[in-house]
């Protein structure tokens, strides 16, 4: 039987500037930040807000061939994934692929926070960006 | 002292068929559809998918001049918006004014679910369009 993901993990926000930003999440809503980090692989610098067990995951990019960039140039900014946590996500991965769901990654990478993620493709999950997304 | 947010209490997505998407949920993902109804005011049948303490909430148009079918038509299909529970939605709307956002409603209004919701501008709300949610 098939294990469901069990939370949002997090909802990931392509921004031109994090800064910006990050006075409406912590001044206007009472938000905290809980860190920030680079993530070389994506050339992202990425701000984690805690909302109950969900983060806000905003997305800036730091070079102009980040995919970051490149929705923002295309979507402007905006939601731009929602991160599904999950349980073995390497068994639930090929679930999935074995449902006829495409996936963007085809194994699990390191993410932001050191998670474990691999994206699925909008055309066939929903119409949404989704991440799998485990934190061992 | 400002009460933040408790928790993402759903993510709104537009679609042009729940039926056409509910199989992704709950046959690949394994998700629980918790139910289903129609807003009269905003044209829209809402099918609400429970994911931990959040909910997807899937948003098909009714008709033409439905807003989801206008968001459809210019943004395509995918996340419409992002609802944070709160407690005490009155004051949080007058103080997030005070602050200086832009709101869309004025006053709460009754959303899905009985809830009283309100949306505030994504131009001066990170980008992103949030509605504040309450369920009492």
């Amino acid at each position: 039987m098939k294990q469901p993901p069990e939370k949002v993990d997090h909802i990931g926000i392509a921004v031109k500037s994090i800064h910006e930003h990050l006075p409406f999440y912590e001044n206007v809503l009472g938000l905290e930040l809980l860190q920030t980090e680079t993530v070389e692989s994506q050339k992202v610098k990425v701000a984690f807000i805690a909302v109950g067990a969900t983060k806000l995951e905003l997305l800036e990019p730091l070079a102009d061939d980040s995919p970051i960039a490149a929705f923002i140039d295309k979507r402007g900014e905006g939601i731009h994934h929602v991160a599904l946590g999950v349980t073995n996500i390497e068994k639930r991965l090929e679930e999935i692929k074995q449902d006829g769901i495409k996936t963007i990654n085809d194994k699990p990478y390191k993410g932001a926070g050191g998670a474990d993620v691999a994206f699925l493709h909008p055309s066939s999950a929903g119409r949404v960006l989704y991440e799998l997304c485990e934190r061992k």
